[in-house]
């Protein structure tokens, strides 16, 4: 209720400041007998951790996850699963500085009208360091669907700034330090980037992340809709401005003839809804794309005030990602796989009884 | 949990189908002695409902609602407020058709899939007519922020099909059927729409939800953040495929040193950030875009398949808006309200005693 | 959270006041493809409504029931099942002295400190009134496990003031006004109410309650136990003031080695539990017993307040029931249903793919 | 929703097994600025431990809490509080033998049918070590309303066994290994248990709290009772199997005549209600009582079966407490100020805005 819970069945409480001892989070709800051990979560806090690339904040963390409960002899429990991440490299005088004042396009101003006082250190809660234990939680949950229903979650960044990049193949995106799914255009995004460090400024990013073989009739009539948990679950991480499903804001001045994705006895004739139709999952894939402002913490002085009220400049010395989008696309990959999860144990409980003799039509649009 | 309640601490839960004996809501958590009649919800009732001009469906219902509890003396006494509206004009002859096959871009086929039958008549539990309690419920969230904290909630087109409409004022809004901020353009609008119900297509839409005078610390650090449950509350709303907050997707190739407000004395020099910072808002206007694709029901043959599996046409012919976004404001606007409302009862609940000696800054951005 | 609301997976949305135009509620999450009319439910509310014997109120309400929502040719659809009630004999005048004072043993004092002000026709929501949508909601998930599982959920009155009533048999139950299951005793308690009705004082009951063929595994390990939702659910009736599972208090002075069912292979050798280990259901009988104050409302002078503060006098010359605890059995049977039914999808959201190759244990324990 | 989150808006979620690495909880919606350090925690958590008289288990814990996030320079900041409890004494041996058997009066069938594979060490999740966070995080609650309100809660023994414990003052509680209120019976209190523990068995004990300087107004009309969340905590502590509020069970054979407490100007005449009328807090003192099994543990040999449902015989050999009640009290306050603690945050989201120009009676009642 207080906002550090998320799900409702699988269900994931978050704790933790950047600077302080540890981080980490409670699964509760996690069904019992699925194989797991600490490497399996270890793959995604990996893809993004700091301190990887040139590209990317240099904070030293290794992200080393601890299982404290919930798995006895290997298997889940059906027990809350806790996962602790210690904090290694805090380095907390680098924010001394700014307890009296607020950083343009932070939370610096509203935690502290919010609460009255802040933890400075490193953004404390606000602090983009709190979804590491989101991506090891949706780690459990990615592992879970892909055992289940062979469910299978992706991302890719899509624009860094003014360069688009067109989607060539999702093995690409594990071979660069942007998840661009082109080798083309890696070069030119890391000179951008180089660029961008240099001059202390930051960019924005727009990334896509895509469920694939998810089982139909996910999801909820009216305000579960399986599309509006994923834009709170999108819109929830750190910097996140902008939210689509399927065609997006492209559908403003599409026709509805052409809009409405033709039902075909092989599949959908399309996926302008981006498999969500009345808010329940059409068996489509699941598309989503976000947009990322960029980092606020920039080397640039910027105008602000002091907890006084009285005129200041502030300008931001700590280790900062130029492109805070970098590091997001495992992090939404998290995110859409425990909205997925979580409705996916709704849906048994209210419609475990219901059975078809007609197998759901195929998903005929090409992943790519 | 089966998606029917929205909101933490008020809390409104939805009930009916488009072609039921009725459709309506319970608010439970209300403040108690709000004034409170039929007549302060009729106003928004009557922004939405259908049969107001030719551009909309002509289906007639008065929308009279009617309230069943929760009010004693004209006054809320803080136990749920039940509200009832008769459906009145539900020809549910026009949909007899249709119960075997289904209609692309609507939720016939995921209801199936989900709930192994459904109810037929104009959409059941999936049509936009489930949105009218949500505007009545929403009118009661807008009086009491209004009265206690001066907020305003309003709404405008921005864009129908391919033509953007530029902003001249609120007041227009209320003078043309296409809730449009410019009466400059009401002409072509009506053109358009004209042409688009003779062609029986439909088309697309963005709108825009404003809200001012909202306090400084409604939201949460991690999930409940006011921007995620916005996106939630809009994504939630039949139709809408996309969400934007502040700078939305223009925020992609912003550099930071432009995106991020500076904070004056006077106030934030810009709203980028479309009010919200980590999650919190933080007294300037909360703005928010959202994408409403096209009406799915349109008079054009589209393929589709029947409930075996095999292939056919089907083709809608009751009565539905060439346009659905050009009744979405007034539904905007109430889930917007809601939010607000949840968060300033959330806020209180756990930050009643933080006391600051400094008075927020003012919202220096112009609303228009 | 505002209270109103029922239940996890299959939640209870509960409205109205005792002299308000209707009461009723919204259930949500009901299972598809359940027959159901209102005559199904109709039963129940028969047995729990006023007026049925001279020993409850006289207050005529004929408690029909109207389904609004979620049934479409007489199956569940999966939606939300809005039940309304009309209020018809609704005598306000006999409340209209009392809104300036309170009235000992009732909610009269407590709302006006809580929400300053309140509905004095009849109790407004604190009336018992409001159970009758309760037990029409208990009558859906009723139906449901008993086709499902084969439930049955049956309840008996063990006591009347100093009268206790030996268990006969659960035929006898529902051939008298108390739901004695004995018939030998009902002279003595006819003869008994008549004398405390005369007297003008009320008296209080103790119930029991029985779920028999009860899945195994319903239940949560630490704080949403199967016992501890029900003694939430029994608590939360009108003048309940005490709830035991199993021995209950009788377990305070029992030896471990006597109060510990042993297992044997052909089910357990007692059920001192009460059908709960752990929080979890073990397949016995589910056992709970509730202490039900008497009746608050008595025609006896009695020394009370004003709201100004001063001393007064309060004599209640409504109709009541000089035993609320006799027409409790079927609201506590529909609370012990909308548990059990919760816990039932609950489980199998988590637990569908839990598969043993041995049966359970049967239930050996008579119910009786 | 897997029920190992307690509260509404103080939000308590817990983690850990009795054998495995640590123990914990979050605290979600803490309010902010309450001085808090691990210190504040550990009297009660003291109080709790094992192995701190012959007379409950020689399990050596410290059971030092760590405060992990949540705390900034010695405030609450508001976020959530993670606290930390390691393992220390976890003899895994001592249940090895057990894995394939269930020990009556536990939970180990139940787990087994519910998930299909437990955790044998020490009762895994089911212990009553379990219980430690919630005293920690009751300590939290019982902090902040006794600063905020002057809220005191406070437990004793009322009987063990067959040994009724009189009243004679609270002083004395914290005097003896029993919570006893009573100098006077220690001795034979300890020569009971003395001899119970050389006889391997165990017995029943009856504990009640009370929480004194509880404002008016907190709880709800329907569901969210204020008694009903205490019966729902009271009851989901280990082994408890009745909970009273108030007269309790003493009210069945009571006149209403008797029973409803009168007001007078000075307060009420009396306290049968327990402080709760009609769900809501009358500002009499919350008077709960509670029942406890006798330890399921027992070193006396008992019928129990195998996994694969032959006859076995079963006896357990761990070191355990002969009356787990006696470690319950610190336990049961805790809970009590956890439900108190978030009705009061409800109830300022809701009726911060009422005002009364007369003061609550003042409570009468000799807590004693």
């Amino acid at each position: 209720m207080a906002g550090s819970t998320f799900g409702h069945l699988f269900q994931v409480t978050n704790f933790g400041e950047s600077h302080g001892p540890a981080i980490g989070c409670v699964i509760d709800g996690c069904p019992p007998g699925l194989a797991l051990s600490e490497a399996d979560l270890q793959t995604d806090l990996d893809r993004r951790k700091p301190g990887t690339s040139r590209h990317v904040t240099q904070r030293r963390e290794s992200d080393r996850v601890e299982i404290l409960s919930g798995v006895f002899e290997g298997l889940t429990t059906g027990t809350p699963i806790a996962l602790l991440i210690r904090n290694e490299d805090a380095r907390s005088k680098d924010y001394a500085d700014i307890l009296d004042t607020f950083r343009p396009g932070h939370a610096d101003y509203t935690y502290w009208r919010k609460y009255g006082l802040r933890d400075p250190r490193g953004g404390g809660r606000s602090s983009a360091r709190l979804t590491a234990p989101m991506v090891a939680a949706g780690g459990v949950a990615k592992k879970w669907l892909r055992e289940k229903y062979g469910t299978q979650i992706r991302g890719c960044m899509q624009q860094i700034g003014s360069i688009a990049i067109p989607f060539d193949s999702w093995e690409e995106t594990e071979r660069n330090a942007f998840f661009a799914p082109n080798a083309a255009i890696v070069a030119e995004l890391e000179a951008a980037m180089d660029r961008m460090r240099k001059s202390g400024d930051s960019v924005g990013a727009r990334l896509r992340v895509v469920a694939s073989n998810v089982p139909t009739g996910l999801g909820a009539p009216l305000f579960d809709k399986l599309d509006a948990d994923i834009a709170y679950a999108m819109m929830g991480i750190n910097a996140v401005k902008g939210v689509e499903i399927g065609a997006g804001f492209g559908c403003v001045d599409q026709l509805g003839s052409r809009h409405g994705d033709e039902l075909l006895p092989d599949g959908f004739a399309g996926n302008n809804a981006g498999g969500v139709l009345g808010g329940i999952s059409s068996g489509q894939d699941i598309e989503v794309s976000i947009a990322v402002k960029p980092t606020s913490s920039i080397r640039i002085p910027r105008r602000s005030i002091t907890r006084a009220g009285s005129a200041t400049t502030v300008e931001t010395r700590g280790r900062h990602d130029p492109c805070v989008g970098v590091r997001a696309t495992p992090i939404a990959e998290a995110m859409l796989a425990l909205v997925i999860m979580d409705h996916a144990l709704l849906q048994r409980a209210q419609n475990a009884d219901v059975h078809h003799s007609v197998a759901p039509i195929a998903s005929r649009s090409p992943t790519g």
